[in-house]
């Protein structure tokens, strides 16, 4: 797919060829059960678990802190629904702008009896401390607040709101998915018990992601069976997921010092060409994840729009969104009217996205954008 | 790994040469995200698709009926813990002799008020349709009876069985992650509801499996989110992984009856390389898999024999039940002695093995068993 210029980076990454050399062994000759016991089972263990190490020590953590899962989705419902499970009843706080994943959990748990609270949030898409404070109380069980937006890449406070949730002595889950691998995490200094991650969204395989778990929590597994993994998650170890979760996530730390300046570059020189586009900015460019853009495009019919697009590859909204087709739920949820939300675009740069790119894409937009309009002739694109 | 004789099928497979080339596309260029929907996605999702299809057809499912989940033990929790989400209580009739993930699934289920019933086996590890008819009452929501036994290949009356459960009007669930490839299955024709497998056991890559959920059940999703196939299962593709099942079932169907009389005709001559050896043979022979072969070896000291086997790999029983290194729960309800259950050697052959490895093996088995007699004396092997 040469000919195109992929710009859905929030969706998902390309495998980094690097990241599948070092997965060939485990797709060929080292294929043996982690678990088994014989010398081969021993051998993969021994990588599932030095993958562990390392991983941990990438943000913070101890090794006995980091759960296998099949990704962020699966890690984020073992959070929620996995601390609920040892609770009878309690609140949970989320915010009205997190992934469906940690909705739907949280709806879940509504219809089991558990009261959710959805914390505002305002035009740029933050949430207010305040209202988070106000709502920590005695039967608090669990606060879950996503770092980097996937829609828009606002950042939230997260250093403020776990001040605030360490004082309460309310647990912390963060899905901190679109924001490892670009941003410095560490879990301890983040304050953070809980933290979900993936890979396919730092250029390494689908099908895998971790959980980090604090080591006072205590979670129900979701998925019972052979005891792996303490017991919390098991399964036949997906070896070659977890060696390709392991270097994606070396590799990401590597770049991510040039690749935050590089992306933030892109985007602004995106912005400078698509300059005179009458658009709205969703995203609070000084506190958002460096490569990603929300614009809506007042007035600019996104069915017209999109296939007017030959070159450029972008999303409309979340790609967990495009299923039901509905507008997105974190634009609304910041207050845009349902038309303009409709006429929304995202674009996620990354690390194949080059100047060159960026100024045809630019380009590309903007003609497209202005034989959309609603009131528009129709033309041939 | 080449010096090794690898006879642990029955724990994990390696990954067929063929099904990683179909798998490539979509760990390098064909790497967009099959939920998003531009152009690169739709075509992804036509991927995802157009696999579903054809795993539906090859066990005569429709394509609807097909959930893709993160592998057998994932498969297992969602048809009994998802069935079970849908009612109140109930009881649940399944085997003794099971997965532990299907085991571990109704203890879950027990401490939440449900019934759970575990069928007997006799010393051969079949079930009795008696004791089923006698459980199976109008409170019954699911029965859940594994067709292949991973330790010793053991092959339950299904077809029997099934026509119990439709009689008393109840769900049947079977775990077939042993037996696909390698056995005809046809949904309907062995009457189950729902139907686990997975692709690591049928020389796929692990990380991938899938569930039949046959129209008329309705489950409860364990992971909640995107809304990815119809809400019971959210999450990612992981779409090179999809691509990986469906070769890989299609080509162990392309291989199916040919392996069969093969790998039936390897454990022939290894019963007969072994005849000297005092064993009881745990398979029964005529109503097994055709690649396993369960054997206790009475008076051997395990932790004396594996370590001299040199070249050989298998194991002791299954790869979920080594972490916590405790006797098979299967040979203990088969009326196994502790003291024989630990004595026990699993062997199962596969696509790679020769009639030369075979005969090696048995060579080696010997030797390494007749060395390692708990009264023997202390030799070096």
């Amino acid at each position: 797919m040469s000919h195109h210029i992929y710009l859905d980076h929030q969706a998902t990454t390309p495998l980094d060829s690097q990241v599948l050399d070092k997965m060939m062994p485990f797709l060929t000759t080292r294929f043996a059960n982690a678990s088994s016991a014989h010398e081969l089972g021993v051998e993969n263990s021994a990588v599932v678990e030095s993958s562990r190490r390392k991983i941990a020590k990438t943000i913070g953590a101890k090794s006995k802190e980091i759960i296998f899962t099949s990704g962020a989705t699966e890690s984020n419902n073992l959070a929620i629904l996995g601390l609920a499970d040892t609770k009878e009843k309690g609140k949970i706080i989320t915010v009205k702008t997190e992934h469906k994943c940690v909705l739907e959990s949280c709806v879940k748990l509504r219809s089991a009896g558990f009261e959710i609270v959805y914390l505002d949030v305002d035009r740029h898409g933050f949430i207010d401390l305040k209202q988070l404070e106000k709502e920590l109380s005695s039967d608090t069980i669990l606060v879950s607040i996503m770092y980097g937006n996937n829609e828009t890449g606002v950042l939230q406070p997260l250093r403020a709101a776990s001040e605030l949730t360490k004082k309460y002595g309310v647990p912390l889950h963060c899905d901190a998915t679109q924001s490892i691998g670009l941003l410095e995490l560490d879990v301890e200094e983040l304050g953070v018990d809980m933290l979900t991650f993936s890979s396919h969204k730092i250029y390494g395989p689908k099908g895998v992601g971790a959980l980090y778990v604090k080591r006072s929590i205590k979670l129900s597994p979701l998925i019972h069976g052979g005891q792996q993994e303490k017991g919390i998650r098991s399964g036949t170890y997906n070896l070659a997921g977890i060696v390709g979760l392991e270097a994606a996530l070396s590799l990401s730390k590597q770049k991510q010092e040039s690749e935050y300046v590089r992306l933030k570059q892109l985007r602004a020189t995106f912005l400078d060409k698509v300059n005179g586009l009458n658009y709205i900015c969703n995203t609070p460019l000084e506190d958002s994840l460096p490569h990603c853009l929300s614009l809506s495009l007042p007035g600019v019919n996104m069915q017209k729009m999109l296939p007017r697009l030959k070159r450029t590859v972008l999303s409309t909204g979340s790609a967990c969104n495009s299923a039901d087709q509905k507008e997105s739920h974190v634009l609304i949820a910041m207050g845009l009217g349902r038309d303009l939300a409709n006429s929304t675009i995202r674009i996620s740069f990354g690390r194949s996205s080059t100047l060159e790119d960026v100024k045809i894409s630019a380009e590309e937009i903007i003609n497209a954008a202005r034989k959309s309009m609603a009131g528009a002739v129709n033309e041939k694109s």
